[in-house]
């Protein structure tokens, strides 16, 4: 797992595909729903015909962990459910990437800094595991 | 429109359905498309029976400027579609919240700037309309 300023990412030696069918269920042993999907490259191959690398937004949402941050902080839900990306790099690496919920905390303060800590975690163990170690 | 450490909102003198249908139109008027919808309220009531006051999270997106901002920073789509929150305060009261995209550029950098003053404005633009300003 790898940090850049503001998101967790993993790199996968696979192809799109199978990435990110096995994003999608690691989500789902590490207790994430898939909320909302935006197939961000179709999207906008429609709309403005342009091409970007595929790319799949998918929403996670562990309602637990959700509804703890909208009881520290209402506004969290403008930041909700937590991204995580799927971009091809090329034939045969796909990035992961998700925002960093540690941002979470630095944006809406202490009240959330524990769930925070914990989304942090869950996500990083579903990098961990797309990523096979 | 009041700002928060990392939102935009406007508190509405409505109640909460017809202020999301003012949203709604005040997103297409301002070119947004809603790409994704969460009713928060229900999905943790339905997940695990609790009550928060009725919200939901509208997914924002502009593809001009989502495809900028992709151009300029990749890592950006881990932070898109831009939320608008819709939540009832009290029977009489609704507040409208987006995610400030200022953090866009705090976050990622001198790239996004530009298209994140664009989207900033435009935010504000909506929710001032909803407003009736």
């Amino acid at each position: 797992m790898s940090t850049s300023t503001y998101t967790l990412s993993a790199t996968i030696e696979a192809p799109f595909a199978p990435t990110l069918a096995r994003v999608r269920e690691a989500l789902a042993d590490a207790g994430f729903g898939v909320i909302t999907e935006i197939d961000m490259s179709a999207t906008l191959k429609a709309k403005l015909d342009v091409d970007l690398p595929p790319q799949v937004v998918l929403g996670a949402c562990r309602p637990a962990l959700a509804h703890q941050a909208l009881l520290a902080d209402p506004s969290v839900a403008a930041l909700l459910p937590c991204n995580v990306v799927v971009r091809s790099l090329d034939d045969a690496t796909t990035l992961v990437e998700t925002f960093d919920p540690a941002f979470l905390a630095d944006l809406a303060g202490e009240a959330v800094r524990e769930v925070a800590a914990d989304a942090r975690e869950r996500l990083g163990t579903v990098l961990a595991l797309v990523a096979g170690r």
